[in-house]
C-alpha cells in the first residue's frame, strides 16, 4: 500500500514535515511518499487565490509524474485549500483526499461542531467555499485567522504557539466548538503541543487525510470515473501543457 | 489496536459477517471484535423506529460491557440507522463511528453524489434524518428501498442480488449518482458482486466505519468530552437500568 | 375527546404538573390523562442521550399500555427531547405530538424568531437535532442552557426563576428573539411568572402540544400510516420486548 | 372565546363555507365569526400577485373593523396565500394565523412529507415563498396546480373532484408524499370526499388555522409586539387610508 | 431606452432624489422618468407591513398608468422592501427590478459578504424575507437598524450621517462585512459621503437597480411571462380596482 | 469607460464572438476589448477541471498584462466556469464579473427558476459548485449537458441548434424552468435563434456580464479590497511565475 502526499508549495522542510505526520498516521504496512514541486514550479506558500492556481497546477503535474513512475494506491493533497483536488481526481481512479476535506469529515465524527484555526484571514473565504462544497456549514462553529503567515509557522517559536492556542481556547469558549481543526498543513507539528493544553480533540489535516485515504483504499473505494471525474477529453490536458 | 464492532441485532450469522467485513478493511495490526446482544436483549432486526429504540439500548449496553472488560481503541456501530451512537459517545472518549455516518463521509470523497440503496422503504425517513444530521443532503442523489427485509438479505439468492443491482443501476442512470452506498450492514456480502457489475464505487458501511474509526484512532482523534458527549450525570444512566 | 400526556420520567410530581398544564390548555370537552413509567421502568430525568433511550422506551411502552385499555384520541410526549415520538407514531393512527415540536411550531407563528431556554447545556445538541428535523433553524435565534438540572426545577425557588428570567432577557436583548420557548416540561410552572416579567410571548411546550394535538384531532388529521409510520413488521416489536 | 375568520375575497358563499369549516374544527365554547370585504372592497378571487395586494388590503381593513367593534381572541386569514398576515399582526396582540401557515405546520406533524394540491399553477411561486418563509421546504414533497380556477371550486361537480383526487394520488405515488395539503380555502368542502378515497391524512387549511389559533389563544400565546409586529408608526397606517 | 423609477411613497423630494441617483447611474442614451403616487394614493413612507401594502398598490397602479401612456423599457421599484415587485411583473414583459434585489445582487459580486444598514429595526424582518427570496442568506453578514425614520433621512444633518457611518464601521469590523448595502432609497444621497469614509464598496440600491434594469434591457432579457408572471386572469385585476 | 472581456481559451474566433456579444450589450460610450491567451498559453477549450486550472492561470496573466498597459474600468471573465475570478479580483479594485455569475444573477431577476443548458455533462459538477458559491441553488431548476463539445459549437450547424433547443424545451416543460441560461460563452451566437423559438427569456452570459460590469462601474461599485481580495502578499504572486 503506497500513499503519495503532495505538498504543493516548494518548501522541502514543509514537505518533510508532511511526510512525518502522514507516516505517524498510516500504521504498519503503508509506504508514504511525500513530494513537492521543484523551485519555480509551484508557489512558495499558498496564501492567496493566485497562489492557489499555481498550487493546483503543481498538484496536477505531480500526480501526472507519479503516474509516469507507476502510480500510488491513494493520494493526499497536503494544503488546506485542497488545490487541484478535482483535477487530480480526473487523472486517477484511486482515492484523492484533501487535508481540509478529511479534517472536516473526521472532526464532524469527533464532536458536534468544530472550529478552524488558520493562518491569514484572507484565506477564510476559501475555507468557507470548502465548507459549502463538502457540506459542513452547520458543523463549523467558526473560522479564525491568526494572521501568522504560512512560512513563519515552520520557524514558529513559543509566541506563535501561544497565539494559536489562544484562538483555539476562544473558539471553544465563545463559539461553542468542541473540536479544533488546524487550518494549514504547516500546523501539523503543533498538534501535540495543542492537545496537551486543550480538553477537546485537535485534528491535523495531514494525519486525517492519510487515514481517510487509507480507509478508502483498503475498503476498495476509489474515485468515481463516471462523468465529472472521467479522464479529461483527448485534447492534451491543458493544465499540464509546458507553457 | 482493538476495534469493537457492535451489531445491535441478535443474529449471530449477521455478526460474523460484520466481523469478516471489518477485518478485511482493517489491515495489519488491528484486532477486530464483533459483538451482538444475547437473544431477547435486542431486536431481531432493525426495521422500525420501535426496533431502533431496542437497538440503541443494546448498543449502549454492549459498550458498557466492553468497558467493563477493558475497553477498545474505537467502536463501530454496525447498523445503518446508527442507533445509540450519541449514547455510546457519552460512555467513552475514543472514536465511536456509525456505518451510515462513515459510508456517507467516504462516499462524499469518492464522487459528487451518492445514492443509498436500502432494505424497506419505511426506513427512508431515518436515512433522511441522518443525512440531515451529518449534512449530506446535497451529496445524496436518492434513497431507494428495495423492500427486501433485513433478515432475508442473509439468505439472499440471485433474485435479491438482481433486485439490488437493478436499483443501483437506476440510481446511476436516472438520479445521476456516481457512487453507491449500501444501506444495511447485511448488504456487506453483496459488495464484491455489485462492484463487478457496476462502473461506480460501491461503499459498504462496515468497511467504511472500520476504516474511519482506525483513521481517527491512529490520528489521535477521540470523541469530544466537552458538554454534549461528557459522561452522563451521576444519577445511574437510565438506559442501562435493569428494568 | 381524550388526550393522554406521557411524561417519560418516573417523577409523579412532574407528571401531575404536566397534567395541570395540559388541562388548562385543553378547554372544555376534553379529558386529559397523564401517565409516567413505574419506578425503574424509565429514567429519573432526561438529561443525556442514554437517558433518552430509556425515555423513548418508556414512551413506546406507555402508548402500548394505553392502547390495551382502549386508546386515546391523541397523545402528547411531555419531554423536550421528544423521545420515542417516531416509535409512538408507528403504534397508532391518531396524532402524536412532542412538546418541543409543538412549542417550535406555535412559537414560529407568534413571532419572527424564538429562543429556547433549557436546563443543561449538554442537551443543546439534541435541541439542535430537533430544530433541524422540524425545520426551524432560521426561526431559532438561540438555544441557551441555564445549567439547572431537570429535577431541581420542581423545587425551584426564587433563585432558579431569576436565573431563567435572566437568560430570557438576554435572548431578547442580545439574540434578537421576540418569543421565548421553555425547553423542559418541568418549566411549565414558571410560565406565568415569566410572562409577568417579559414583554414577549412565552411558550410552554405542554400547553402547546395539548393545543396542537387537539387541533389535529378535531380537524380529523391523524398520523400518516403510509410507509414510515405504518405498524412495525410482524416480528414482535423489539422495543416492547421484556428483556 | 371568539375567533374571527377573514375571507379576503368578496364571495359570500365562499365566506359561509369558511365559517362552516371553522366551526366544525373549533369544538365547544368557541364563537366563530366569518367576514369578507364588501363588493368592490376586495378581489373576486385571489389568483395573482395583483389580487394578493387587494386581498392583503382587505384583511388589514377587516381586522381594523373588528377591532373597532371590540376585537376577537384570535384571527384566521382564510386564503392560502396568507395575504396581509404580517400587516394584521401589527394591528393586534392576539394570534393571527394564516391557513397556508397552519396547514403546513399540522401537516408536518402528521407525517414526513406533504404535497400541496392547489388551483392555478401560477400561484405555485407564492406557495414556494411561503414554504421558505415558514421553513417547510424539506417537508414539502411537491406543489401541484390543478388549473381549476378558485371560483369554479364552489360549483365543482364530480369532474373537479376527480381531477383533484388524481393529483393527490399522483403526489402520494410519485412524489412520496404521505400527507395532502389542500391549497385553497375553497377546497375545504372537498376534504371529506378526498379522505374517503385516500389512505393518507388530508389537511384543510381553514380547519387547521382554526385549531392553531385556538391552541395559541388557550395557551396564552399571542403575537409578539416587539419590533417587527409592534403597532405601526404614528403616521396614519397607509394601508388603511381612503384612497 | 427609457427606464421608469417608481418611488411608492408620496414624497416629491424623495422622488427627485431617486431620479438624480438613477440618472447618474444610467450613462448616456437613457431617459430616466421618476414617478410617485399623488398625495393620499400611497404611504408617506414605508416603515411597516401595513405601509407596504399601500406601497405595493401604488407600484401596481403607477406601472398601469405608465403602460397607458406608452410604457417603458424597464422599471425600477425604488423602495428597499421591493413592494409590488411581483405584481408589477405580471403587468409587463420588460424587466422590473427592485432596489433591494439589485443591491444584493451587485453587492454579492463586489465582495464575499455584505451588511445592510437600514432605517427602523422593525423592517429587518422584511429584509430577511427578501434575503431568503433572493437567496442571499449566506452572503449577508448582518442587517442593522439605525432607528432613523425614513423621512428624517431627507433632512438628515451631520448627526444622521455619523450614526449611519458608525453602523457601517461596526458591520465591517465586527460582522466581517466587506461590502455595505444601504437599506433605504432615501440613503442614496449619503453614498458619496460614506464612500469617502469607508474602505469597502458602498451599494446604493437606486443606482444598482438602474444598472441592472439597463443591463437586462440591453441584453434582451425581459420578465418571463410563463405561468407565475403571466398577465393576471381576465377578471379585472383586483389591485387596480377603484375601491 | 473601457471593459476588457477575457476569453481564457486560445481560440481567436471564439474571442471575436465574445467581443461582438459584449459590444452589443454595452450600449453607447463603452469601449470593449476582448483578449485571449496566445497559443500554448491557455487551454484550447475548458471542458475539465484540468482545463480550468490552465484557464484560471490565463485569466490572471491577462489581467496582469492589461494592468501593465493602463488597466480597464471593469473585467469580464468569458468562460462559464468563471475560472480565475477570485484571483483576478485580488489584482484589481474595479469590478471583475464572471459570465456564469452574471447570467445567474440576471436570470434570477427575470423569472422564478432558470435552467442551465451547457456543453458536456462532465462540467455539471462545476456548475453546481458555482450555484452553491453564488447561492442560486433554489433558483436553478436543472442543469443539463447537451454533450456537444465547446469547440464544435463554433461550427455548429442546424443539428446542434436543434439539440440545444430540445434541451431548452424540455427544461421548460419538465423541470418548470421559466428562464433559460446558456452555459457556455460559445453559445452566445445561438441566443437570437433560441429566443425566436422559445417563449421564455434566454440569458447569454457574455451579454449579462458586460451589463453587470457596466452597472457596477457606473454605480461606483468596485471589488472590495478588504482581506480576501486584497493584493496578494508581497512574495511574487505564484500564479504569474514563469515556470
Amino acid at each position: 500500500m503506497r500513499i503519495t502526499a503532495i505538498n504543493p508549495n516548494t518548501s522541502r522542510a514543509f514537505t518533510d514535515a508532511v511526510a512525518a505526520a502522514a507516516r505517524e498516521a498510516a500504521g504498519p504496512g503503508v509506504e508514504i511518499v511525500a513530494v513537492c514541486p521543484a523551485p519555480g514550479q509551484g508557489p512558495d506558500a499558498v496564501e492567496s487565490h493566485n497562489d492557489e492556481i499555481a498550487a493546483a497546477r503543481a498538484v496536477a503535474r505531480l500526480v501526472q509524474e507519479d503516474l509516469a513512475s507507476g502510480g500510488s494506491d491513494a493520494y493526499v493533497v497536503a494544503c488546506f485549500g485542497d488545490p487541484g483536488l478535482d483535477a487530480a481526481r480526473e487523472l486517477v481512479d484511486v482515492p484523492v483526499v484533501g487535508i481540509a476535506e478529511a479534517a472536516m469529515h473526521l472532526a464532524a465524527v469527533a464532536g458536534r461542531r468544530f472550529a478552524i484555526i488558520t493562518t491569514l484571514s484572507r484565506t477564510i473565504g476559501r475555507a468557507k467555499d470548502l465548507l459549502a462544497r463538502y457540506e459542513f456549514e452547520k458543523a463549523c462553529a467558526a473560522v479564525h485567522g491568526t494572521e501568522i503567515p504560512v512560512l513563519e509557522l515552520e520557524r514558529a517559536g513559543a509566541d506563535a504557539v501561544a497565539e494559536v492556542l489562544a484562538w483555539c481556547e476562544r473558539a471553544v469558549r465563545d463559539d461553542g466548538a468542541d473540536v479544533i481543526v488546524l487550518g494549514c498543513a504547516g500546523m501539523a507539528e503543533l498538534t501535540t503541543t495543542l492537545r496537551a493544553r486543550l480538553d477537546v480533540p485537535v485534528v491535523d489535516g495531514v494525519a486525517a487525510a492519510t487515514g481517510v485515504a487509507l480507509a478508502m483504499a483498503r475498503a476498495g473505494i476509489g474515485t468515481s470515473k463516471r462523468q465529472e471525474y472521467a479522464a479529461p477529453p483527448t485534447r492534451e490536458p491543458a493544465a499540464l501543457a509546458d507553457a
